[in-house]
């Protein structure tokens, strides 16, 4: 049998517990994390969100009826304690609560499918079969207290700078770059798609003078990779901005970047600590190195790539060893960027567009935007799309569309940067990639 | 020809240009609104984001070079104009500025598929096949101004409070509520459907121990509604609080709602007065209406409902009449709700969950949930649904879970209330219905 939560209210977190409250009664609620039964005395250990707290009752000082209650407890039942603070040199934070009365509010089976306690190591697909009791670990709740921080920050930033949120549909009627790799759906007797990226319609918002707007919203990629880097669900943070280039483009991605690491230090001290991670603050500007100059770097590694090639793993790697912070790569072949980007003012040859890495890691990509029709037009033919598929796209080019500039920034990307997680399903509360679809 | 962004950036925004700036010189951009040409002085109304001012061309004080220029400026290009602040009492703001300098960015082609003035009636699917041009209006972006506002408080109060942005699975593997309102998509070899609710997973989220989390992302419902108040993709706001009920779920929305208003107050005022709307923050707590007395006050104004039922839209609008703010609608049967919802610890016909009104339009559901492991599994059972379907879902009623409520708030419906919008599709910037799947 188990209690009603009734009137009873949590009072404290466990990490507010200090010295300076001895004394007071105060109630608790969180989940049975370890229990020591000594005979005349029974230790628990109690965990919340933030941390562990031992609850200490000595069978001197406690009801009989209360003994024997704490008495029965098993390891992760959910329980209310509500008891005195009494400092303790001996109890691991210089508290301990004595308890005067508990509600045990649900049990768990026993034995549980995964170690709560992260002394046994599992696989990650055994950890994310039963993601509830894997995040339980305060290792892995971390990853995901980083990473709320981090989308809190960086839409302060964008807000502070007169960035408007948008909400742009994630259900379309055709690709965004032609792709082949969209994940078909009925809709009503239609076909439609799930929007792969909010591109083309961030860049309609340029047209209709929002100026300066952003997003953070899935996207949907039917991408076959089974890597550490790779999603098919992801969430992506979009800027684009009215009468920018490329130039101004980095800048604020390098500034965001920036403020969010700075803001994540800040707050999430504990979480960091946790999962032993020292974050720098990234001087800035970064370092941008050109598309030619990487060509050599990774030649120089005795990796092959030419001349119009995409970066391959290796090459990334190559170039991680090298360097090893944050820095753009830029001035990109035009032939290799999709139709939206840019060609370059002085050479066409070399686009507008740049990658934001983190040492071997692409985690942005970015460029000043064709803002005139029929360049955008013959570029969609170049690239042997049809432009009818983007007849409502190419409609907002027509009634004077402001240049623009803009990236996307994989949320889940960058968690990696922050946190040091090296398979990006550790960023993902529950991850879909190709196998994997439950929880 | 138009002319290259080069190093041109804007130094103002035209709402910041005040007399106070007289004799500075400036830099604009944005689109030629209107323009009056009288012969030896040409009048431009430049628009942005924010306002209109008056570039004012007299023959005898610029060049005969960029008097040419600006001759031939035609509506709706993109232009940017550096000049001089000049006080005058005869333009709208107080302002006018004497150009030196224009670029002409892109242009606009001639005619417009739609009015940008707002001076000519256009039907909704018109405006919303143009929507680039539909939100060049001063009145149309006012709305997105306030959406984006009323999301940016929602997530500072919800920060402030503790809680934690969570993102949840848009792709899922089978039904929340058993539904038949479901897009099927393929995943690869297989069968998914898109979310039409986190719920299920912010659940799971009260096992983890994360406590208090929320999301605000898109949900997608395959209702063949075709009404003013139903989209077919939107955007949730989900709370859930761990160790919690339906009481106090209720004092969080409101109060979430009281702050949500009080800040697009402060923050929106050019944007509310753009709409004639005046917000009023509603005092708290809201009434609380149980069920029953629906039914009569429904019933007293002569339309039929019975025991048992929904609420009809006649039921809705009758309700309206009497309740002209905020207000809670509470003891819902059980039989009713979906089987997360806790029956009532007195009568468990009547539940623990309860829906915000805002006159007679929903905009949030919540309740306490069903936090007994086999209390869910009986309900799912009476629900006539097929627990496998639910398994990891269950998994996690089974390990302790804590008391738990929350609710979802419905975004646009929400921004209905803030803005005075009679269409949802207005708070969208380009909504999905049954008929719609584009731009």
């Amino acid at each position: 049998m188990t209690d009603s939560l009734e009137n009873w209210r949590r009072t404290h977190y466990t990490k507010n517990v200090k010295p300076e409250i001895n004394g007071e009664e105060i109630v608790l609620m969180g989940w049975v994390h370890e229990i020591r039964d000594l005979g005349g005395i029974i230790f628990v250990l109690l965990r919340d969100r933030d941390g562990l707290i031992q609850i200490t009752a000595p069978s001197k000082k406690v009801s009989p009826e209360l003994f024997e209650e704490i008495k029965k407890l098993k390891k992760e039942g959910v329980l209310a304690v509500r008891g005195l603070v009494q400092e303790s040199g001996k109890a691991p934070n210089g508290v301990e609560i004595i308890p005067e009365e508990i509600k045990l509010l649900n049990e768990s089976k026993l034995p549980l499918p995964l170690d709560t306690t992260g002394n046994t190591h599992a696989e990650i697909d055994t950890r994310l079969d039963s993601r509830f009791l894997d995040l339980r670990k305060h290792n892995v709740s971390a990853i995901f207290k980083i990473k709320s921080r981090m989308f809190h920050s960086i839409r302060n930033f964008l807000e502070s700078r007169g960035y408007l949120e948008i909400n742009t549909p994630k259900l379309v009627a055709s690709a965004t770059e032609g792709g082949t790799e969209l994940f078909p759906i009925t809709y009503f007797e239609r076909e439609a798609f799930l929007g792969q990226s909010p591109q083309l319609y961030k860049q309609m918002m340029m047209g209709s003078g929002f100026d300066k707007v952003f997003e953070i919203a899935p996207i949907f990629r039917a991408e076959e990779h089974d890597t550490l880097r790779h999603l098919n669900e992801a969430i992506s943070i979009d800027v684009e901005t009215a009468f920018t280039d490329n130039e101004d483009a980095m800048n604020i991605l390098e500034e965001l970047v920036c403020k969010a690491i700075t803001d994540v230090k800040e707050h999430c001290e504990d979480a960091l600590k946790t999962l032993e991670v020292e974050l720098e603050v990234p001087e800035t500007p970064f370092k941008r190195v050109t598309y030619d100059e990487v060509i050599d770097i990774v030649n120089s590694k005795g990796v092959a790539m030419r001349h119009g090639e995409d970066l391959s793993r290796a090459a990334e790697k190559a170039l991680g060893e090298v360097m090893d912070d944050y820095y753009f790569i830029t001035e990109w072949p035009t032939s290799i960027k999709p139709f939206y980007v840019m060609p370059g003012f002085e050479d066409p040859e070399k686009s507008c567009a740049f990658d934001l890495m983190y040492k071997d890691l692409e985690i942005s990509s970015g460029a000043m935007r064709v803002h005139q029709h029929d360049l955008l037009l013959e570029k969609i033919k170049k690239q042997g799309l049809n432009p009818d598929s983007f007849s409502r796209y190419l409609a907002a080019f027509e009634y004077g569309m402001p240049p623009h500039a803009g990236w996307g920034l994989g949320a889940e990307r960058f968690t990696m940067c922050l946190t040091g997680a090296k398979n990006i399903r550790e960023t993902v509360l529950f991850p879909r990639d190709r196998r994997r679809l439950t929880p």
